[in-house]
């Protein structure tokens, strides 16, 4: 199943990984969400889907979320 | 009317800030909840309420909003 990994700006708590994992969760697809919190920095948020998601689905998820922007993704 | 205002550390975020004044306002009595937000510092809560809040209260309030600490506290 593809896996994902999006590096993500802005996140700075725990209400932050709540929101952004609810918010990916909800795409089309999804089955885990992991988030690897580093407050003030570039968090690591790890997507599993059953099909690759849509890059613009993923910012607009973020952008629900909070005010988080994508810095980065890295697919495996 | 009674105003208060506490010195918050640890509010970092939007949600933080909708975490405690949703907390703050469901206190008995609270009838407004102001947040000045310093993201990593010290945040300016200011409570009016129609009585003087018990401090035990309010630090109830903050540890259910999430991981919240009073650092001080004025009585205008």
């Amino acid at each position: 199943m593809p896996t994902a990994r999006y590096l993500v700006e802005g996140m700075t708590c725990a209400h932050c990984v709540a929101a952004v994992t609810e918010e990916l969760t909800a795409l089309d697809g999804v089955q885990d969400v992991g988030v690897d919190l580093d407050a003030g920095g570039i968090t690591s948020v790890t997507v599993t889907s059953i099909r690759p998601l849509a890059p613009d689905d993923v910012v607009a998820a973020l952008a629900e979320a909070g005010d988080y922007h994508l810095a980065g993704a890295a697919t495996d």
